[in-house]
Formats: structure tokens, sequence, C-alpha cells
């Protein structure tokens, strides 16, 4: 019987902002980061998992991980459902540390990290990719993976086996089909904000001769720009590829509203975090006044409360969960569940550090076994930072590779680890 | 022309739990905390602030104030409002920073703390108790201090403007009856869950004997529990005097109804805290099942957007602003402003560690300059811990005596520093 020994956190920074890659209207230089955690344990493989930051604060979120190490420093190596439901609910329910959230923040994000590393361990000793192992749980393990307190209003613990049993036909068929043709992809190379006319234009081409159907631009900091820059992006990919837009939270409802009517000729296909991630009400407004533009949230969204009431209340159409902000992969299967239950398509939120490597996994895992379909889904794609990785992601003719690999994909390398440590790895102590 | 010179920063917790003060149906055995901060000068007063907390974790919450310490070391002291809104911008927009939230949770109550010192620190050089310097600005100047991004559908600088001039006549009035009068109180001090029935029917009558006509209970572990300590605190302070009850985040949409619905025929004055801080809609519902009980929540708000649809969706009918929760005293002039727009009485949350000594200048400056009204208004009051501060609040006769000394009333005293410092105060190393 294997037990955790203990839990190691580094912080990991990239010096991203040099190149302005990742440049938005709310994030102009993030430098991305990663606040990484290593469970060891006393006999097999360690687990890895992360909190992707951008930059300064790197060292506060490290912090928060490495509080949690009572709680699961001695604890045996969990191996199945109930074992990782377990964890899950020790480290989202510690009665003094839940004051810092409840739920939210860095505090849960720091929950995220060390519930993802735990099931990259779990996934590794059952030599399977986090998917699978997933995908191959009961109906019942999977909802027992959930905690429904909040949620009952709108999904019971019936629910989610009725919706995971619906999903059970076709299973084997959809596993197949994964591992020949891969997952849908979009990316967002082409559009970030600190790059200039003549790069979004090239990006743009290239994004459609390397075979993706859809883009993204990032928008919100001026409207002249925007006009210009989403002119030149339609021109550049034609009507038949659909581009996407990204506000970074910039906009208050009315602005959303009125710079979002001002894009519409050029068809944008979601607008992306019109304004806060707090903002249940705003988003219902926003999308009930710019349909059929779809509105698009989730990056930010801090925990399944949020997603709950967004679906309730209507005001998203695209559902883009991220693996390293919420609670970790028990939340983001509940995530997944509120979604199938309202009938509304995950995209989920990637690039950054690591988060490609991560979220193809549960969109795989919603294909398999929650969703059953990909139609109006596709998980983002950034082409950066993948070489720092074990397993990295790759995508191929606009379609994400299916990972074969056991475990989660969390793991970079030695290497990585070694030079772009804060502050003191040589990329830092050189700058 | 006097500069902030750098920050301190220290992690103070009280051993509460071995008592059992401040239990409840999700907080069992808290270590009431503070991560407190000192901004230092290099000409005058000092500044003081904190992050109330209830035990694990104030070491994260210390870690994230001192993350912030670059952004104010080597900053004009700020005087005036201009100054303040300025400091508070920077601290709550760095574009880094910003990923740990946004705006909520471990990164957000450390900008608090931050920016609650300077406020203390500029109220101790105007030589004002902080609800006077704050009452004493003009209509535009306290508007100035709101950052309205995502405020504006429900609330804008000219609105904020219009209820600071309609509140002007009558202003030296109310400071005057303020001075003599105090401010309305309510007592929790009777309905810990820790406490036995005997100690709950002795400070219940003991409540109304000190002047208080109003108290509040803890609920929500057992209802059978919960039917007989309402029963016996209504009979112990009589049908004149008000008893409200608090379920802190305990229950889900459709127990908060059931369980209070039995509940009703004790006449419970509002249910505080009925379900997650995060769910909007959850306690629109709740409100609208259980009118004419009224529905209460704050103290778990993680910042204005979410006070914001709270009153949009007629979701509370008292908001219960905390003072160390949101983004500091800048956050709460605008939280003030939107319950004064919706026209919902504020009773801020008080208790913890230092609570009851800053909110009750907020709620004076409302009282003077927002809503001009303490009608249906009453600060929390529990008589706990006050014994550790310079400046500590004082209630007699069941109302709050107005403080007079310079400053936010944040500083604690020195021994208690010394005694209480965790894990290396003697408080800590003899347990």
């Amino acid at each position: 019987m294997a037990r955790i020994t203990g839990l190691e956190v580094q912080d990991i920074r990239f010096p991203t902002s040099r190149e302005l890659d990742g440049s938005d209207a709310m994030n102009p230089d993030p430098d991305y980061s990663a606040a990484y955690v290593v469970l060891r344990t006393d006999d097999g493989p360690s687990g890895y998992g992360f909190t992707f930051t951008i930059g300064r604060g790197n060292d506060v979120q490290a912090a928060a991980i490495h509080a949690l190490e009572p709680l699961v420093a001695g604890r045996e190596v969990p191996e199945d459902a109930t074992a990782l439901a377990a964890l899950s609910a020790t480290l989202v329910g510690d009665s003094q540390l839940r004051w810092l959230g409840p739920e939210k923040g860095v505090a849960h994000m720091a929950v995220g990290a060390v519930v993802n590393a735990a099931w990259d361990l779990a996934a590794r000793r059952a030599e399977r990719p986090l998917w699978r192992f997933l995908a191959e749980m009961s109906p019942e393990q999977i909802a027992g993976l959930i905690d429904f307190r909040y949620l009952s209003d709108a999904l019971t613990e019936r629910d989610a086996v009725d919706i995971l049993r619906a999903a059970e036909p076709g299973k084997a068929e959809r596993i197949e089909k994964l591992l020949a043709r891969g997952y849908p992809a979009y990316t967002t190379t082409p559009g970030w904000l600190g790059y200039s006319d003549a790069k979004l234009v090239r990006l743009a081409k290239q994004a459609v001769t390397d075979g993706f159907d859809m883009i993204k631009l990032k928008v919100g900091a001026s409207l002249d720009d925007d006009l210009r820059r989403m002119r030149l992006a339609r021109e550049a990919v034609g009507d038949g590829v659909r581009v996407a837009v990204d506000a970074n939270q910039r906009w208050d409802v009315g602005a959303a509203i009125e710079w979002m009517t001002a894009l519409a000729p050029f068809d944008p296909y979601w607008i992306e975090e019109p304004t806060s991630p707090d903002d249940v009400l705003g988003h219902a407004a926003i999308a009930n006044a710019l349909a059929p533009i779809k509105v698009a949230t989730g990056e930010h969204v801090q925990n399944r409360v949020i997603f709950k009431q967004l679906l309730q209340a209507n005001a998203i159409s695209v559902l883009q969960l991220d693996a390293s902000r919420v609670g970790g992969v028990n939340e983001n299967v509940a995530i997944l569940l509120l979604a199938a239950k309202f009938g509304v398509p995950v995209c989920p939120h990637a690039g950054g550090v690591g988060l490609c490597e991560l979220v193809r996994h549960l969109a795989m895992f919603d294909y398999v076994a929650v969703s059953g379909s990909d139609t109006d889904r596709a998980v983002e794609w950034v082409d950066h930072l993948h070489e720092h990785f074990t397993d990295p992601a790759l995508v191929r003719d606009g379609r994400y590779v299916t990972p074969t690999a056991p475990g989660f994909s969390a793991q970079m390398r030695d290497g990585t680890l070694t030079r772009f440590r804060f502050p003191d790895g040589p990329e830092w102590r050189q700058a």
C-alpha cells in the first residue's frame, strides 16, 4: 500500500512578456508561469500538477499549495474513484482554509493543483491517459466524484447518473474514433493584441493552411483597431472559417453590447469574456442583446456555482472550462455534467502554460462519456511552451492528437524546471 | 512630502477554538486570526490594516499582502481622495497579480488590507476618525474613490454623486447625533452553535438586559436542535426583540427553504448566509420563497460585482458588508452606494478579530453621508478580542459608541503582537 510522502512546490516562470505573446486588453505583459507541484510517494511514480498564473504572485500561489501539504502527506495514494473523491473533499472542505475562498481564487486554485496531481498519479498507476481512466469508470463512480453542495437546484446525483448512462451506448466506438482522428481544435495564435497587422494576416492565413476552421482574435483595447483587425482577419481566412473574438473582461455591459454591435458585420462566432467573469446577470443581458452572436466565458470562472448560474440564466452558449482555475478534475467533472444537463457545448480554455496539455483530456472524456458529441466543440490551441512538457500536446490538421501516455500530461521536463525557476534559474538571473 | 518606506506583515492568531467561541455550522473550530500589515513612513504615523482569517492559511494571506510591497514602497503617503483612489487602482489593477483573482479571494483580501492601512494612515494624518474623514469629503471626491468598472449597468458616477448630494442636508445634525448617541448594534454573543442550552438562555436574557433589541443564533447543523434553540431563545427574549438566524452557507436552495419554513413559527428576523455566497440566483429563489423573512448575506461576498447582482435580482433585503473581505474602503464605498441606490439597508458583518473596530466607521459614514438613515440598520457586535486593539470598539445600551480617535482603529497592541504571533509567540509555543 503506497503512501504520499510529501509535496514539493516550485515557482516556474517563462519570460513571455518579452515577445508580447499572450498580450490582450487586460493582460498587456504576462510572464506565463506555473506554481508547479509534485506529489512524492514511497512506491511508484510521482504525480504532477500546477496552477497557471501570469507572473507576479506565482510565489503566493506556491505558498497556498504548500499550505495543503499536511492534508496529503501520509495519506494512501488514491487509486480509485472513492479515494479521489475523498481526497478532493478533504482539500476543499478544510474548515479553516475554507475561509480564504470559499472555493475561489488563490486558495481554490491551490486545491485544484493538488487534486490534479493526485489524478495524474492515479492515472499513471492505472497506466491510462487521464481521459481514458475517467471514461472507463462507471456512471455511479463518476457521479460519486462530485460535490453536489450548491448544485442540487440544477443538477442532482440522479441527474448526473442519468446523463452518464445515456452516453454509454457508443462509448467504445467513440474511443476508437478519438484514437484515429483526434479532437477538434481552434487557434488563438494569430490574434494577440500586441502583434502587427502583417503578423496577424500571415498567421491567420497559416492557420487555414494548417487545417483550422476557427481562429480567435483579441479585442477590446481600441474599437478602430478592432474593426481594422477584424476586417483583415476575415479577408485573410474567408467566409468559411469561424472568427471568434475575446475581450478578456474589458467591458461593462453597455459597452460590450455597443462594441460587439459594431463588429457584427464581420460575423464574429462568439464574444468571449465580454465583462467580469463574476457577472452572471451581465452576461445574460449581453447574450440577450447580441444573439445570434454566442457569448462564451469560463477561464476566470471561479467554481461550479458560477457556472451553474451562467447556465440557469441562459447567459452563455459556450462554456470554457479551465483545468487550473477551479478545484481540479472533480469539479471539472461537475462542470461537464452541468453543461450536458443544459445542453451547452464545452470548448475548454487553453494556451498559457500546460493548459493545452491538460484540457484535451477533459474534452475527450466529455466526448466519450458525458456529452457523447464533438459537434460545435473545439479545444483552444496556442502553439507555445509545449516543449517544456514530457507529454506535450500536439495538433495536426486542426485537431488535437489523442494522448496515450499514462497520466494527466502535467509533468515538465527537468531542464525546464532548472532553467526557468524564479528568481534563481539561469533564465531569470541573466535578466 | 512624506513617503511610504515599506510594508511589514505579521501572522497573528488567537486560539479561540479552545472555547468554541465563533463555532457555527460550517466553521466548527476557528482560531480567529489576522494577517496584520503596517505601512511605515519616513515622517509621521504608521498605517495599520489586516485581513481577518480563521487560522490555517493566515500565512498564505500574509504572503499575498507581502507581494504588494513593491506597489506601495516609495510612494508618497496618500493624503486626499485623489491619492487614495490612485493607490487603490494601482493595487487592484496590477496586470499580473490580477490573474490570481480577479478581485476575489486571497489576492483581493490582501489588496483590502493594504488599502485599509492607507486609509488609516491618511485619517491619522488628517487627525480624524475614518468615518468623519470620509464624510467630510465632497460628493465628487467620494464618488471619485470608486472603480465603476462592471457597475455602470446599476450605478454610474452620476448616480453616486446624486445620492451623496441628496444626503448633504442634515449632515451636521447627524454627526452631532452620532457623537451623542452612537449607532445601533445587535449581538451574536448568545448564539454560537457550540454553546449549551443553558448558556444560550443566560446570554440571550443578558443581551436584553444590556439593551439590545436584536440577537442572532447560528443554525444549520441539526433541525431538531435549531427548533429547540430557537424556541428557547424566543422565550428568553420575548416577542419584542428580533431574533435573526445564520446558517453560514450550510444549505442548498431547497434545503434552505424547507429548514426556514420549519423555523418560521418563531418569527426569525432574517436568514443570513442560507447558501453559497456566490449564488445570486439561489438567494433570489430563497428570498422569493421565504418572504417576509428577510434574506441577508455579505461576509463572504467577494466583491462589488456580486453585491450588484444580489441587489439587481432582489436576492437580499439586508446587505452585510465586511471590512476585510473586499478591496478595502474604496470598494466598500461603492457597496454602500449600490445599497443606497437599491434602497437596501446595510448591516455590516463584524465579530472575528477587529471587524467591529473597522465596520463601525463604515456604518457611521453611511449614516452621515450616504443613506442618511439608521432605520432597520445595526452593526453586529461580538464581545471578544477587543482588548487587543488600541482603539477598541465599545457598545453601551445596545449601541456602538462613536469613535473619535484619529484613524481606522485597526492598530493592535504591541503586547498582543508579541504574544499571539504564529507560530513562535508564547501563546503558541506553549500549545
